[in-house]
């Protein structure tokens, strides 16, 4: 099968690691260029850190001879506009979530996309971590029985906040993991959302109306209910965990220790925790990409889709307008 | 110290299991007699199961010679009226939970222990249970810093419909513990909650509007959220965990392991799990009776005390509340 | 079924324990009377800590009115004698491991016991824990098949070095209840031991040929293999875990918890452990000697028995000679 | 850096793997060519499972354009006989363990390859696993004070009879993995030891002298004491367990779960185990080639080395020899 070349827009946090994989990690890829803005690429040149070829601006990534696809890593802010960008040229695309600042935006990128005709991927990495995938197998094959009850809680270091004032709030950025979690365990749709939240850690999210601590009750198509805790406090290290209730049995996915070796001392014992969800979910970011690429190989359609992507924004403006209305909100309202 | 002679009203399965405490391993205690209906009476006598001397009802255990304290172990239904009883004959009593059916009769009952001006235990096991008492110690201590989270769970077998018909339902009768866990575990008040439900066990319960799978959030009065999340689903045993998140760390207390062996086989590790709340509390049970035994006998005041059960009673009233009406609903409003 | 009053020889740190355990929590029991020497008398006397009439010595023990029943719990050295003693007057006794010095005054205790036609328990507790009972059952069973390997650790804090000069050594005071606990486990019996050991932790030791660590390799009567380790250190508590190997699984006893509530701070989590074997086997010391009592009272022969004790007696004692000569004991031999 | 094309030698279940993470995981390599017997050859030619261009022999390995490195990976008797060959033709080279049938023959490798001074590493994958290199971290730091007492334990299902026929047993074949796991992590060296065995699975093992249980005494040059317990069983799964005690702490390196996800059912909880050490090793096998590589390209000496490869032969022996002789043998007597 032929090999498939990838360009990359932004080389950030994420988009470093993405262009990490790609280079060294996934099978059949090839990283051929990132687009990133001349300050950055001035910086990466002068401490020799470019994986790759760099240029620019999408236009020339995207003009790059050898460059199949294109993998989305740049500011949340962008990513409605290069959707668009890279749909209107035709090219396979992954994009990390969420995929527009609004729902009329998303709306509007997930319909480029379907015009284009182009493969997509959302960046939900928990689908291809070996711990839900797992989850979903005891579930999917009623070893739980009916679900009855989700609970996940995301907790993560609060990024700066200027990055947290384009970010879409808490449940666009952080929470959106858990929405999409528990779409993809329970194999359920949330219908309606109920959401509350308290500023704990920066003050300075009153400004744009913004929390760091947030509880979403969800109830679920089917009528059953859960519940989405997410705060931007992990001064343990970065903590999720997912939680399935079924008439039969109940499946948690959780890590608890960051590397299976035990300290015993001092009179306890004592394990270490990923600090980062970059160590946590390692090889799931690995796994989505390689994943995106083998799908273009074989030309099978890429998943989570357009639709997972879209549906996951929708819930997380419903969480946000639900949190500042003070009442219960339809997803898709 | 003089030994305290104790009388317990009812001998279900919380009332044997009190008896039998008192009789074998509560240091400083007599169990002299207990009240039960004569149904109930004939039944434990043809078997040989009386603890100690059985009395028809409430007056005669009160009138029988050498009973200095009474235990409350008579159905929800039956605790106010119990109560008063109690109180007005001037002994100290320990009451199970709720003690009442609403809280206008609640307060009922609080006003007159405190016009008896009796001693007065309500029967919250957990605060006497290691891993919670550890974990408030914890935080206390301030090892986590600030609280600025609580997450509790409980999941039990369901009773049969008869008994939770008269029970006050699943937040009166089952999240009661967690709405108590979170004010012993935080040391904050609850100031309101906002509840759902759903029915995936019984459907009967729809007949007096109530719910086997519940979630409250809580706002606390230091503005720190909650979330309480209650069944009566169980398959794989009684399950029960409790998560405080603060400023610097994170508590939880959860026991996964009913007993410390683990059984590899088949590919994988199985342990046991506690079955019943008996299992998993049987140490607690002991020893918030033995409290309460020292009290009486140091003269301090017994705790958790009528402030506390009445509290608790406000807030499984205003979840209920909120779970009918579908708006927040201020504890004690 | 009468109530056994109990007389306690030695009031030491075991000794102590249990007769509290005695007077707060084995039912059916009396602690009536301890034995212990005029020094320690005064001392308990002046600090108010004496929980029942203390006489002088054995003697007075054996004929002071309501004793039906004998706990010795004397020093080790001591154990021979006294239980010649109690057996000479006929009483039923419960004796704290091991039960003598030597084999050969083993031996004649067991057999004066025998003579006396007198109900005896050795005080090997781990038989009355409920980890070391559910391994028993799930392997007697047959969940883990055949029984292939064995492997026993234990590791505890140094006593002083002039209680280790009588103590028999680190395999007759540790690491003989790994032995009992090899023999309760597999159902099997130790025929032959092979021992080293070293000094690491107390330089006294070598004075009078003992050892810190020790590593014993045991030969069942089935051929199977085993291993013990054992060592007086344990900077972060007691500890201990047994495992049995079988042709279709393995069974793990071990409590890594003191408290089922967990710590995160500081990148990791943190769980206490036990600190002290009285601790971790609170309960198993009731237990044990509820069992005692219960035989007693219903007639029934207590176990472990005369014979399990002299056999951990040999174990010990063929360890101890191997390390010394480098080379196999056979037990017994 | 130039990239390293590698050639490997045998494309058993290791090889294989080898093979795999050298194409798709191992960053600067380029997978040339395997040297295969011709009927292999034709069955993964004919499957379509040839994972790069597929040779006779040796010397047509050896000799194919492109080649800069050699992996041995084929059966332990031939490891000496290719190891000589490489080493003869001036290639570095990666080999599994154990080098040789015999320690002249390993000493005579040994001595090949660094006549040739070709860089040479011994495939211990464990010292590239994250757990091992943690434990080894911590014990570095002084976390647990002095070493003062090791435990290794490793269970694997059985091979095929003929296999092992010519494997060199137990010791040589699987627990010359706790011997290399003791060096490293305690950095100490394993100066004698005392073994014994049993056959417990495969009763033709007693045909040549080998047993499928094995448990062997380890006294340090400091004179620390250890064992190592090793068997051809696992019905639930690979299971490895590694212990280091220190005066001031415990160090314990153990996977028990294979993926994090838990599943509670039918009164217990129950987690999946790894069931290869393909599966529980898969990160460390691409490490140890990837640290492999590196140190070709860097130009520096790859570890573990020659001399590890060489101890590891010298301890699997005296514990063969001590086992069969019954007596303490000390390692390279």
């Amino acid at each position: 099968m032929a090999e498939i070349g990838v360009g990359v827009i932004g080389l950030g946090r994420i988009g470093a690691f993405h262009a990490e994989s790609l280079r060294n990690r996934v099978a059949g890829a090839r990283l051929v260029a990132a687009a990133v803005a001349p300050p950055d690429r001035e910086r990466l040149l002068a401490v020799g850190a470019a994986p790759c070829a760099l240029v620019d601006d999408v236009d020339a990534l995207l003009a790059t001879p050898g460059v199949d696809a294109i993998v989305v890593a740049s500011p949340s802010s962008l990513h409605h506009e290069h959707i668009l960008r890279v749909a209107a040229a035709g090219k396979p695309l992954f994009s990390e979530k969420p995929i527009a600042d609004s729902v009329a935006q998303a709306r509007d990128a997930v319909a480029a996309v379907r015009r284009a005709g182009v493969p997509f991927q959302i960046g939900f990495q928990r689908r291809f971590d070996p711990a839900y995938i797992r989850a979903r197998e005891y579930i999917a094959a009623g070893s739980i029985g009916t679900v009855e009850m989700f609970r996940g809680i995301t907790c993560d270091r609060i990024p700066p906040v200027e990055f947290l004032r384009t970010s879409g709030g808490l449940f666009w950025d952080l929470a959106i993991h858990d929405f999409d979690a528990a779409r993809f365990l329970t194999g359920d749709e949330i219908a309606e959302v109920h959401a509350v939240g308290s500023i704990e850690v920066e003050p300075r999210l009153a400004e744009f109306d913004d929390v760091d601590y947030g509880i979403v009750t969800l109830r679920f198509a089917s009528g059953a209910l859960g519940v989405c805790q997410a705060s931007w406090r992990a001064p343990y290290g970065y903590d999720i965990r997912a939680e399935v209730h079924g008439s039969l049995g109940k499946v948690v996915a959780e890590v608890d220790e960051k590397i299976p070796t035990r300290l015993y001392r001092d009179g306890g014992m004592h394990v270490e925790r990923h600090d980062q969800f970059t160590e946590r979910f390692r090889e799931a970011y690995t796994a989505e990409l390689q994943a995106f690429v083998d799908a273009l190989q074989t030309g099978r359609a890429p998943s989570p889709d357009a639709a997972d992507a879209l549906r996951s924004v929708e819930i997380s403006d419903a969480a946000t307008r639900s949190r500042r209305e003070g009442r219960w909100v339809r997803v898709g309202e």
